[in-house]
Order: C-alpha cells, then sequence, then structure tokens
C-alpha cells in the first residue's frame, strides 16, 4: 500500500469539481461541490445520531436504500437544517443534477453544511449545475475538497493504492470539518471513492467498522453537527473479483480504507476551529477496548486539557482529572501518562502520582504541532487512540459570530 | 423567608476568617479559611464523583460518618490531589486546628483546591492555623470566602433568614467557583451553616435533594473536579424543635437552603473563568423531569452556544443541535425558543423551524449581562434549569497557562 495523489478523483472512473453558485456571501469562496462515476457504484453511508437533522440526510437514505449511487452534491454556507421546505430543496437539487447527468436521480447523494435554521435557496443551486457538470475532471479533486469546506482552513484530502486479486485499486477521500464535531456519531462530512470491485453489504460493513475507531474517536467541541455523513462509492473499475465476503481481500481493503480515514480524521483534528496543535491521546493498558476509547474520548474532550495545551503548560493534574471523571472503570493508583512529540517525551505522572520533571523540557516538547497524551492504564490488554486539538483564542473568536 | 447579610457567619454561633499562609505565591491572596462553630453541629455533605479524588474528601468523609462536626478548613493554591502523603497532610491539619480550637480532630472538615499533582505544603498551613484561629469573627465570613477563591474574581455568598417553629433561624452559604465544573457530582467548593435545628438524617436528606437541581445544573466547562464538595453544618443554635422528619418546618427548611443554593449556583455560572455573562436555560413542557434536565444541560454546556452568546449572536440552530444529540427523548418539531433578558423577549425559533425575527432586537437583548435562553418542548409538563456562562477569549488565557 502507499499514499498517492488525487483525493476522491484517485481511483479510477471518478472526476469532481466545486464552484461558486452563491450561497455564500463570499464569491472567493466555493460553495457547491460534485463526485461523479462514470458507472453507477455500491455506496455505503453513516449518518450523525443528532435528533434534529438535516433535511438532505432523508433524502440521501432514502436515494441509498438500494446500495447504489453515481454522483454526491454538497453544498456550503447552508446547512439545509430547521427550515421550511429543506426537504423539497434537496430533492429538486437531486432531479436537476441527475437530468444534467443523464443519471437516475435516486443515484444521487446531497448533502449541506453550514448555518443551520435559515431556507436555502435552490436557485442557485439548479443555475449552478450546468457549470459544475461541465467542469468535471479528474484532475479536479481541489476544487470539490473547497466546495465542501466552511470555517476549514485547508483542503483535506488522501488516497492510497493497494493491490486486491492482482489488480491495483485505489481509495481516496475528503472530508470537511472543523467544528460541531464529536465522538459518537457519523462525524462531519467525508466522501470516499474507490474502483475496488465490492458488494454494498461488504462495502457498508467496513465503512461501519471503520468509523468505530476513526471519525466516532474525534471531537474538536463536543457539539454532534446535524449534518454529518460519511459516504463511500465503490465503482468497481479496478476490475478485480467483487469482494462479497469476509476473507484476505477484505482484511486488505480494510486496512486501505483505514489508512484514508485515519488521515481525514488527523487532517481534521489539526485543523479544528481555532487550532494550532494537533491533539493525540492514545490509551494502552485497559482492561476493554471500551474502558480505553472512553478514557481517550474523555481526555480529549477536556476543555482544560485542551487549553493546557494551547499553553503548552505540562498540567497532566487535568489529564488525571479527565480520566477520573470519564465513568471508565480504572485503578487511578495505576496510571502513567507522558507528553510526547518530535521534541522527545517526558514522563510526567506514574502509578496516578506526580513525578519530578524539567519543565523546560516538557515546554520543548509542548511546543510542537503535533502532540501524543499518551496514558498507560497498566491494568489489561486493550488499547484505543482519539483526535482533537487544543482550544484556542481563534476558536472562541471563530464561533463568537459565526453567522457575519 | 428574606435575603440577609453575612455569608457563612449569618446564623448564630458561627464565626469564620481567613488568611495569606504561604500556599499561593501572591501574597495579596489569601488562601486558608476557616469557619468555626461554637457547639458541635450536625453536619452533611456531597462529594465529586470523579474517580481521582482530593486527599482531603477521604479525610473529610471519615470525620462525617458521624454526622457531626464543628469546624471547616480549606486552602486555595493547591488541590492535595495525585500527590505523595496527602492525606497525612490533611490529618496533620485537622489535628492541628482541633489542638488549637479545643475541639475533637473528628469534628473537622478539611478542604482542597487548586492546581492538580503538587505536593501541598504542611507547614505554611500549620504555621498560620493560631493566627486563623485567633481571628475569628461573626463579621469575617468575606476573609473566608476569600480564602477558597481560585481563579474567582469576586467573592460568593448568600444567606436568608426564615421563621421555623416560631424562632427565626438563618441559613448563609459561601462558594468558590470557577472552572473544572460540570453536573453530575457534588460540584465545586460549598460551605454552607445555619443555627436551625435539624437531625444530620435530615440535613444530609435536605441536602442531596437539593443539589439535583442546583449544583448538580451548572456547569462551567464540563469539566469535573476531583475536589468538589457541599458542606452544611446545623449547629441548633436558633432553638427551634429539631427537625427529625418531612413536614412543614422540613419544607420549610429546604425552600430556605434552595434559595442559598440557587442564589450560589447564579453566583460561580456567572463568574465561570473568563465568563461576561450568566446563561440560564429554562427548560419547560417536557414529557419527564429527567428529559427536562437533559435538555437544559446539554443546551449550557454546548460549546459553541456559549461561544454564540459571547458574540451575543442569535444562532439558536446551536440550541436546536445541542437539544438533538442530548440523547433526550424530544420532538423536534414541537420544540419552540425564546431568548429573555431585562430588555426584553424574542422568539427565534416555532415547532422546529426559524422564525423571521428582528436580528437588532435580538442583539439588543443578547448584549445583557444575564440571559435566559427558553425552551419549549410542547410535549409535557415538566421543567428544569441550567446555568452557565459564555465561552470567551479569557477563559482560554486563564486556562492555558494556569500554573504560572
Amino acid at each position: 500500500m502507499k499514499i498517492t495523489e488525487g483525493g476522491v478523483c484517485a481511483a479510477k472512473g471518478f472526476t469532481a469539481y466545486g464552484i461558486h453558485c452563491g450561497i455564500r456571501k463570499n464569491k472567493q469562496k466555493r460553495d457547491l461541490a460534485l463526485i461523479y462515476s462514470e458507472v453507477p457504484a455500491s455506496a455505503a453511508a453513516v449518518y450523525t445520531t443528532n435528533l434534529v437533522k438535516g433535511a438532505p440526510l432523508a433524502v440521501t437514505k432514502e436515494h441509498l436504500a438500494d446500495g447504489k449511487a453515481q454522483a454526491i452534491i454538497c453544498n456550503s454556507g447552508n446547512a439545509n437544517t430547521c427550515n421550511a421546505g429543506g426537504e423539497e430543496c434537496a430533492k429538486m437539487t437531486c432531479c436537476a443534477l441527475a437530468d444534467a447527468l443523464g443519471i437516475k436521480e435516486t443515484d444521487v447523494v446531497v448533502a449541506s453544511t453550514g448555518v443551520i435554521g435559515q431556507p436555502l435557496p435552490t436557485e442557485p443551486i439548479l443555475n449552478g449545475i450546468p457549470e459544475l457538470v461541465a467542469g468535471l475532471g479528474a484532475d479536479k479533486s481541489c476544487f470539490a475538497e473547497e466546495g465542501i469546506m466552511t470555517t476549514d482552513t485547508v483542503r483535506k484530502s488522501v488516497a492510497v493504492s493497494f493491490e486486491i486479486d492482482g489488480k491495483e485499486c485505489k481509495i481516496g477521500g475528503i472530508a470537511k470539518g472543523s467544528g460541531m464535531i464529536h465522538p459518537n456519531m457519523a462525524t462531519m462530512l467525508v466522501f470516499i471513492t474507490t474502483d475496488c470491485s465490492i458488494s454494498s453489504a461488504m462495502l457498508q460493513k467496513a465503512l461501519s467498522g471503520d468509523v468505530q475507531n476513526t471519525f466516532n474517536m474525534v471531537s474538536i467541541d463536543g457539539d454532534t453537527s446535524t449534518n454529518d455523513m460519511v459516504v463511500v462509492l465503490a465503482n468497481g473499475l479496478a476490475g478485480n473479483a467483487e469482494i462479497t465476503g469476509e476473507g484476505k481481500d477484505f482484511t486488505t481493503f480494510m486496512r486501505a480504507l483505514n489508512t484514508v480515514t485515519v488521515g481525514l480524521c488527523r487532517l481534521i483534528a489539526a485543523d479544528g476551529e481555532g487550532a494550532t496543535k494537533l491533539l493525540e491521546c492514545k490509551v494502552s493498558g485497559a482492561k476493554t477496548e471500551k474502558i480505553a476509547k472512553t478514557v481517550a474520548k474523555s481526555v480529549i474532550c477536556s476543555s482544560l486539557t485542551k487549553a493546557a495545551m494551547f499553553g503548552a503548560d505540562a498540567n497532566w493534574g487535568r489529564v488525571l482529572c479527565a480520566i477520573g471523571y470519564s465513568g471508565a472503570d480504572v485503578d487511578v493508583g495505576k496510571i502513567d501518562v507522558k507528553f510526547v512529540s518530535v521534541k522527545g517525551e517526558i514522563a510526567v505522572c506514574k502509578n496516578g502520582a506526580g513525578l519530578n520533571f524539567s519543565e523546560e523540557k516538557a515546554k520543548e516538547i509542548l511546543l510542537e504541532k503535533e502532540i501524543t497524551i499518551n496514558v498507560n492504564l497498566n491494568d489489561g490488554e486493550f488499547s484505543s487512540v482519539a483526535w482533537g486539538c487544543d482550544l484556542t483564542y481563534d476558536y472562541v473568536k471563530i464561533n463568537g459570530d459565526y453567522r457575519t
């Protein structure tokens, strides 16, 4: 397996594009993205667990009921949620796009991201579709990446190539963060494409299993979005024998998918609203996998720990505090904590009590852009990783007046 | 019942004081507080649910096993948690104080608040006790209030007088916030005194019931402290017939206690770390009390809602989003939301969808210091209130480098 280029166009038969159609006020910002497969593809998806759901989710769920799709259209700037006529708008979008592409309306996935509670104007989308379709290209993933961004500061894409059944396959994904992100849901918007041949059922199985250890282990701010979804399209153009059950090929596929999703998780966390640092909490030595996950997520969600990391302050007491209130069954007297970055590692807590450590060395480590908080519970064999970011002035600034 | 002055010295027979003994570097800051009852008192307490617990909690629990206490000593600047020798230090403190006051060591309640993970030096406390005891006075609650402050910017006390059995009784309380505060625990440090005569069992019953609707409904930052406790001492000097069961007197007592605790909740929330505003979420029309509480807490805990309130931005979509991910069983299509302050009220969402409203009027309302987010679920008869504050640059500043 190797990392490659091209985002959602890395896999054979996929093209993409993104334009500014007029939903966002800033004309410099693309606000409509399209991903297209030249043949119908197996499709799988996971969705937000928020009871308040964006209108596009209902339409997409209906369209994916048969496990097939051929195009994904997504606007930014408006979530099409908690408003009047949201579903109608999403359906009109699908209908117009299907017409323009000459595909079935039910093979269109529709998604929206942005402000909640305002009517989504259909006109700019319908007017934009011809330009969007005309611009489709196999080298234009970057335009789609831009089109789905909200407060994201960087485009996010990861792609890998791997071999199955003697054929070269590729998986590529793009994502948008960057606020309203919290574990226990499908999380954020992620669109993944692959030319690997795999049945809808096995694709759904791969995705549902993977998100438990990837997107569900990311938290930026504890707020679960109303519009999250992760969608995978597999068009089979790599020519491998279709994966229809477990086995070596499925394992290879899972591993490749995981490389893409972990890559996207790290990109999303690093670009969390206002973030200056990527935080990773690696928990080992847990009695159960659930304990490992609960502890990792609790640490990554702690506002106090996040603020301390912003200040490069080795305030490990807050890490222990977050473990203590996580609800996980741990023996506090066995816990070890280390801070790790490219500058090295420093042990700060052993058996639940503070160690004497060099504040200077700790500062040097914590001033880096990627910090790992290493927690060993010394109580079993299970481990887990969660991703997040620091809490900064800019998070407050961005969210203090998001709508203007 | 009427509001009165005097904090923990409002009730007969209680004196208090606070000094700088040397735990905190800043000599302007008092860091050791004492509350004393001239006679042994009934005592009740609730404690943090964090698995990581401060050493003083273990000692206090042991001392309160008999439901009696006569003095409370509390230091700020160091939590005496996750360190070596913490319990010994807490015990030596109790022993020295008991000697100085001529009371039983097991009648001393000990508490600490501040940085986690550093040894608490016993010497400054032992050296400070004579001065602390010598300074005790019935007009010195304010010194004790100062002595327990950490990042608090204002002293916090509330007292009321009321009549039971023809006797005037008083209850007064003091509190320290202001970070690491989150529902579902005993929360923060609160010391309450009363001269009402009430058995330890009924005092515990009153306190345990009350905190479910008061301190457990406050959240500043979602981080549950390791050192939280609420302690009530009732010395009986008001001379009323002892309350030993339910009935009119107990109801009167509960109501007075609730006035003090709600008052302290509001003070704690308004002085949350970095806060510029007190937020109150009032939920009505819930199918069950649990749903009302879950929804109120979810809204008050939402970082995005808190940041929007800081920016006086009527971004009610975030309120709906927080209700949606709360886990409570609600019908989104029935939810109404209003923002309320002294400047009036504005309806922003009806039946789960946005209303046209004046952004100008909304801004005027949200620029005030106390904002109520009014959520009507229109689905039943239960209601609840939660308290919190906005999320500001200063929260990040305070917590980015707390230890220096």
